[in-house]
C-alpha cells in the first residue's frame, strides 16, 4: 500500500494539471471527442492496451498485472454540462457555454493519475485493472449502457466508482448499501396555443399564461399527491417561449426532470403529469405534446462490496470520516454496471473547509477542492489492490 | 378622379406583384436595407426626387405638380416581424424567421402603385406629394421620430396614412377622430434565482417557479387593479429560461407589452408591476431587474381631416361601408406625425369574404385580401387630389 | 320653486333625523318590515294615500295635486346590507351585522322630507306625485320588478331617482343618457373534493387547493379573454371551506358577481366560467356545481328626461357642477322602471370636502355628507314641479 | 392467557354495543362530559377505583391485583371530531356535525371491555392496571399533558396504547421502535385586505384573491423548499371569507396544519411560511396575522417495550401479520406519556377485507371492522399479563 500512496503523492501535481486542462476544455455529452482522444493518448503513453470508440466516445484501458488474479473495473465519466461558467478560476472554461460543473474533470484526472501509479506496480499486480472512461453520464440514455453492450464489462469481476461531492467536507467518505441514487427521468412538454398581437390577448391563446398555470400545478403534485413518507422530485428546468415584445406566444416548450425511488411512484407521477397537462391545456383551448423519457434505473449498491470499500476508506490517512450516507435524488448511470457485476459507488468529500460558500453541483460557480482527487485515487487504488489480494486465490482455483 | 381610378385599375396587377415580392423578401425593423433600396429605385425610375437614409433606412420621394398648391404627405411603413411564416402562399417568406405578418408589404405596394398613377397626373397636380416610406414601425423607438427629425415633414401641410386590417371585411373603412391607438410600452424583467441540480430544488431558487407565480400575478393587475371602465393590456410575450433537463433555472428573462390610453393608468401599471415583481422575487429570495420602456404616444387623429377622409372614402365605388371605429389597443408611430402636422390615420378592411378563418395580425398564418390595396390607393389618391383642390387657393393667397 | 326650497331648508333637520333613525335600524333586503311600517306611517301622518305590501315590503304613497296634470314617480330604496358597521357614528347600527352601507337610508329620508315639503304645495300642484319606496334593491331579483307587477307604475308618466355617491364631491351632480349601470349577475360554485386527514393530502382531493387554482384562473378571464375596449368585472366575493385544523376540506363554496354591459360579453363570461370550473375541477378529480343567476338588466336612461334633469340640477343654488358621468359597473333595479316608463337616474355627490379618506360604497366605514340629502330633495322636487308645469297642458289636451 | 381470551370472546358483543353507543353519542374535544360520565360509571360498576376530572374530562380507573407487581397503564382516547357523518350505519351519530371519525369510540370500548375481562382475573393479577381514559386527543394542546400533570402516570412503570387503522387489513399489527408519528402543528392566518363593492375591484384589496395566491405559494413550500428525502406536510384545511355576492372580501381566515419529524424542518417551515405570507400580503397591500402553534411532540416508541409488544402480538390467534410499519404523518399526544415512562404505541388493523372502498380517518364515511376491537383487547390484555409476570419479581425485590 505504502508504495501506491507514495507514488500517488508524487504525481499529485500532475493529477491537478490534468484536471485543470480538462476543466478548461470541457465538451458536452456525446460530443467529447477531444477529451476521449486525450484520455486514450495518456493510457497509450503509459503502455496500456486501449480500446477507443467503445459504445460511442468511451475509452477502455487495460493494465494486466504480472500475476493472475481477478479483474477489477474502475470507472470515471468525462462529459461536461451546457452551463456558462461564472467562476474566476485561472483555468476557467474556454469553451463558451460548456462547463465541468459536476466534477467529471476531477473523476477523470483521478483515474488517469491512478493508472500511472498502478502502472509502476505492475510486477506485483495479481489480476487486471480495467479503466472505464465513460462518456455522456449527464445526458440519458447515457454512455454506460452502450459501453456495456460494447463489452466494457467483459470478464470484469467487480467495479468501483466514486463521485466528488462539493458539499461534503474534504476528508469525508459516504457509502450506502442498497438504493443510493434515484431514477432520473426526463420530460418534454410543448404547449401549442394561438399566437397574435400583444395588444389583443382575447384573440389569442397565450401559451405563456397557460404554461405558468401549468407549472404552478405541476409544482403541487409532489406536495399534495405523493405520500409525504415517499421521496420524489418534479422540476421544470427549462421554459422557452421567445417572442418579440408585441407578439403573444404561439407555443412554449418545457423540459424537466422527475426523480423517484419506487416504480409505482414513478408511474403515478407520469400519469398525473399527463392528467394535469391535458386538463390545463384543454381548459385554455391549447393543445399539447408530452413525452416522458425514463432515465437511468435506481442505483443499487451491493452490500458486501460496499462494506469492503467503506472499510478500505477507513484506512486511508487523509480520510477523516466514513459515514453511511442518505440516498440522493440525483441519478447515475453507474446503476447499469451494478446490474451486471458486483460493486459499489461511493461519495468523496470535496468541499474546501475554508470556503465561505460552496456551490451545488451544476451551478455556474461550482468548484471542488482538488485534494479530494488524491483521496479518491487512494481509495480506488487501495480497494483494487486489496480486492486482488483477497480474491487472487479464488481465481487461481477456478 | 376618374383618370386616377382608371390608372390605378390598370396597374393593380403590378401593385400585387410588388406586394408579393416584398412579402417574399421581408426584413426586420431597422435592418430593411434591401427593401429601402427597392423603394428608392422604384421612385427613381418614375423620375421622382428621392432622399434615402432618412432617419435610418427611411426613404422620402417627392412628386411636384405642375401647379402651386399644398404639400400632402402619404406614409407607408415597410418593416417585417420576427415570425416564422406558416402560410402556404406561393410567395411565402424566403427569409426564415422573418415575415410580413402585419401588412406593411401591402402598405408599401399601395404607396408605390399610387406614386406611379399620380405621376401620370403631374400636369394637373396643384401642389406636391411627399411619399414617406418609413422603416421600423414595429420596434420602438420606431422610424417615424428620426425621420421627422431628419426633415421628412418639412413644408408638409397634411398627412394621411392607412392600415390594412385582416379582420375587417374588404370594402369597409374605419375612421375615428381623437384617440385611435393606444400607447404601446415595452418591458423587460430578469429574474435572478440560484441555479442548481434538478434533483435538489431545496438548494436552489427556482427562477421558473418564481417566474410562473409572477406571471400569474401580473395577469391579474388589469382585472383586479384597473378601473373596468378604463382600457389596458399587460401581456408577457416572451419567457426564456433555457436549461438542460437536470439543471434548475438560475435566471429567467421576460419581455412584454403594456397598452394604455391614459397617462395615469400608464404610470400606475408601471409602478404596480415593479411592486409585484419586487414582492414576489424578494419573497422567493430571488433578485430582479426591471425596465419599462415607453413606446409611441397615443395616436390622436385631427377632427377636420378625419371627417374629410371619411367623406372621401364614401365616394369610392369599391367602398361598401365607412364606419366610426372603436379605438384599438395596438400602437402606431404615425402618432408622431400627427403631433407635428394635421392629418388622419384610418383602417382599410382586407378580410376576404370567402375565408373561413382569418388570422389576426402578427399571427404566423396572417394574410390579406390584395384587393384592399386598390381601395387604399384610391382613397389616399383621391384624398390627395381633393385636398389639393380645396387648399390650392389658400396657398396661392399665402 | 322658492317656496319648495324654503320649505325643504326648514325641514332639513328632520330629514337628517329620519336618516339617522334609519341608519341606526337597518334591515336586510326582503326583511325590511319595520322600515316599511315607518315609511307608511310617515306618509299616513301627512295624509297621503298609502299602499303597503306592494310586491313584497314595498310602500307606495300618492300625493294628488289640486289641479289635473301628469303623474310623476319618485323612487327611493330602503334596504341595508349584511355588513358589520365599523364607523364611530353616534347613530351606528344597532342591528349587529346589518348596515346602511350604500346610502339607502339617505334616499328614503330625502324622499320622505320631500313628501312633507310638497304636501304644503298641494294647492298649486298640477298632477300627482307617486312616492315609490322600494325594498330589496341590493339583492336580486330585487324589489322593483314585483312592485311594477303589483302596479306601482300604473298611470305614471315619468320616473326620477337618484343615488347618493360617497366618492363624488358634495355639490356635484352626474348624469348620463344611455347605459349608466351594468348588468350585475351572481354566481355560486360548489367544489366537491374528498376530505380526509390533514396529514395525508395524497389520500384526499383538497377542495381549498382546487378552489385557489380556480380563483387564480377566474381572475384572469377579464384580463386575458375580454376585449380590453369592453368593460367587465368578475369578482369571487365569498369562499367558505370551514374545517378543523387537521381535516382537509371535503368541499368549498364560492359566491361572486359578474358585471357587463353587452349581452355577448355576459354570455361569454358565463360559458368561459363553466369551462374553467369544469376543467380545473376535473383535472383535480373534484366535481362541481355551478349556477349563474342573471341580475338586473343594464340601466338605460332616456335621453330627453336625462337632459331635462341635468338642466334642472344646474339651477339649484347648492349645486356646483353638473357633469356627464362615466357609466358605472354597479347594477340597479331602477333599470326595470326605465323599461316601462320614461325617466332618468342620476348621481348626487355626497362626499364631505373635509374628509381625508372617503370609503367606497359597501365598505364597513362608509358614510355620506348629509347635506347631499337636501340637494337631492331639491333636484327631485324641482324636477317634479317643472315637469308638471311643462306637461300639464298636454294632459289637459288629452 | 386462555382465561383472558375466553373472557374477552364472551363479552365481545358487549364491547361492540359500547362502541356503537359511543358512536351514536359523540362529543367534541374538551366537551366530552357525557362520555366521561359513561366511562366512569362503567368502571364504578366493575368496582374499580375511579378518578374523574383528571386534567379536564379525563377519567382514570385502577384495578389492583391480589399480588404485588408492576403498574401497567393502558390508554384509550374518547373525543370525536366536528364532521358531519355521511355513513348509513344504524348507529350513526345523533349529534349533528360531530362524528367518531377516527375510531376513538373503538379504543374506549376496547379498554372498557378489557377492564371487565381483567376484573375477573384479579385474584391472579400481580400488579396494578391503570386505565387512562383520555379526553381531547384530536385538539392540541390535547388531554394527555394535563392528565400527566394531574398525576395519571404516578407510579406507572410502563404504558401501552393502540390505534385502530381503517386502512390496514384486519388481523395485521404494525409496530415501530423510534419515531412513529410526526409533530402535528397548527397555524392560523388572517389576511386583512380592504373590502368594497364587488363591481369595483380596483378600489379594494381583495382578500380572496390574495388568499388564493398565498395558498398556491404555501402549497409549493414542501415540494420546492424541503429536502425530498425528508418528510413534511403543510395543509391549509380551512379558508373562510364569507360575504354577500356583491361585497369584496375585507378579510379572510385560514387554518391548517404542518407535520414534520425533525426540529430543523419544523422551524424552517414556520419561518418560510411567515416569509411567504408577509411577502404576498405586503405585495398586495394587505396586512396579516400569523400564529403557529406547536402541537404534540414526535411520538418516539421505546425499543424494548416495542419489541415486547410485537412479540406478544405474534402469539394472538386472530393476528395474521405483525409488521414493522412506516412512520406516519399524523400526530398523537400519546407522545407525552412516552416522554415520562417507557412504553409503546402500535397500530391494529381494522379494515374489513370485504369492503370495496375504505375511507381514510377523518372522512365523513369512515368506518372500522369491529372485530379489530377484540384483537386490540387481546394484545393489550396479554401484554399487561405477560409484563406483570416478567416484572413481578423485580418489584418484589425493590
Amino acid at each position: 500500500m505504502q508504495a501506491l500512496f507514495a507514488r500517488l503523492d508524487e504525481i499529485f501535481e500532475e493529477i491537478v494539471a490534468i484536471r485543470r486542462y480538462l476543466h478548461e476544455n470541457p465538451e458536452l455529452s456525446f460530443k467529447e471527442v477531444k477529451t476521449a482522444k486525450y484520455i486514450a493518448d495518456y493510457h497509450e503513453k503509459l503502455g496500456n492496451k486501449v480500446r477507443t470508440g467503445v459504445g460511442g466516445n468511451g475509452v477502455v484501458a487495460y493494465l494486466k498485472g504480472a500475476h493472475p488474479g481477478p479483474t477489477v473495473a474502475l470507472r470515471a465519466d468525462f462529459d461536461a454540462l451546457p452551463i456558462v461558467e461564472q467562476t474566476d478560476l485561472p483555468f476557467k472554461s474556454k469553451n463558451d457555454g460548456v462547463m465541468h460543473a459536476c466534477g467529471h474533470d476531477g473523476h477523470t484526472a483521478t483515474l488517469l493519475g491512478l493508472a500511472k501509479a498502478l502502472n509502476k506496480l505492475k510486477p506485483e499486480l495479481h489480476g487486471t485493472v480495467v479503466f472505464i472512461h465513460q462518456h455522456a453520464e449527464e445526458l440519458p440514455p447515457g454512455g454506460a449502457l452502450p459501453m456495456i453492450e460494447d463489452g466494457c464489462l467483459d470478464d470484469v469481476d467487480v467495479i468501483f466508482g466514486t463521485h466528488l461531492q462539493a458539499e461534503m467536507p474534504l476528508g469525508e467518505i459516504g457509502y450506502r448499501a442498497g438504493a443510493l441514487q434515484a431514477a432520473p427521468d426526463m420530460f418534454n412538454i410543448r404547449i401549442q396555443g394561438r399566437g397574435g398581437h400583444g395588444a389583443y390577448p382575447h384573440q389569442t391563446v397565450d401559451s405563456i399564461a397557460v404554461g405558468s398555470q401549468l407549472i404552478n400545478s405541476l409544482n403541487q403534485i409532489v406536495s399534495r399527491k405523493i405520500d409525504p413518507l415517499d421521496s420524489a422530485v418534479l422540476s421544470v428546468t427549462s421554459f422557452v417561449a421567445e417572442n418579440p415584445y408585441n407578439v403573444i406566444a404561439d407555443h412554449a416548450q418545457m423540459v424537466g426532470t422527475v426523480r423517484t425511488f419506487k416504480e409505482e411512484t414513478r408511474k403515478f407521477i407520469e400519469q398525473e403529469m399527463e392528467r394535469v397537462i391535458k386538463g390545463i391545456c384543454e381548459t385554455a383551448r391549447a393543445s399539447y405534446e408530452f413525452t416522458f423519457t425514463r432515465g437511468y434505473p435506481t442505483l443499487i449498491n451491493h452490500k458486501e462490496e460496499t462494506e469492503f470499500v467503506a472499510e478500505v476508506a477507513g484506512k486511508i490517512p487523509d480520510v477523516t470520516a466514513v459515514k453511511e450516507t442518505e440516498p440522493v435524488m440525483g441519478g447515475e448511470d453507474f446503476s447499469y454496471y451494478l446490474q451486471h457485476v458486483k460493486g459499489t459507488f461511493f461519495f468523496t468529500g470535496a468541499q474546501n473547509p475554508e470556503w465561505e460558500v460552496s456551490y451545488p453541483h451544476h451551478h455556474p460557480k461550482f468548484d471542488i477542492d482538488e485534494r479530494a482527487l488524491l483521496i479518491a485515487a487512494k481509495i480506488l487504488g487501495m480497494a483494487t489492490l486489496e480486492y486482488m489480494q483477497v480474491h487472487a486465490k479464488e481465481v487461481q482455483v477456478k
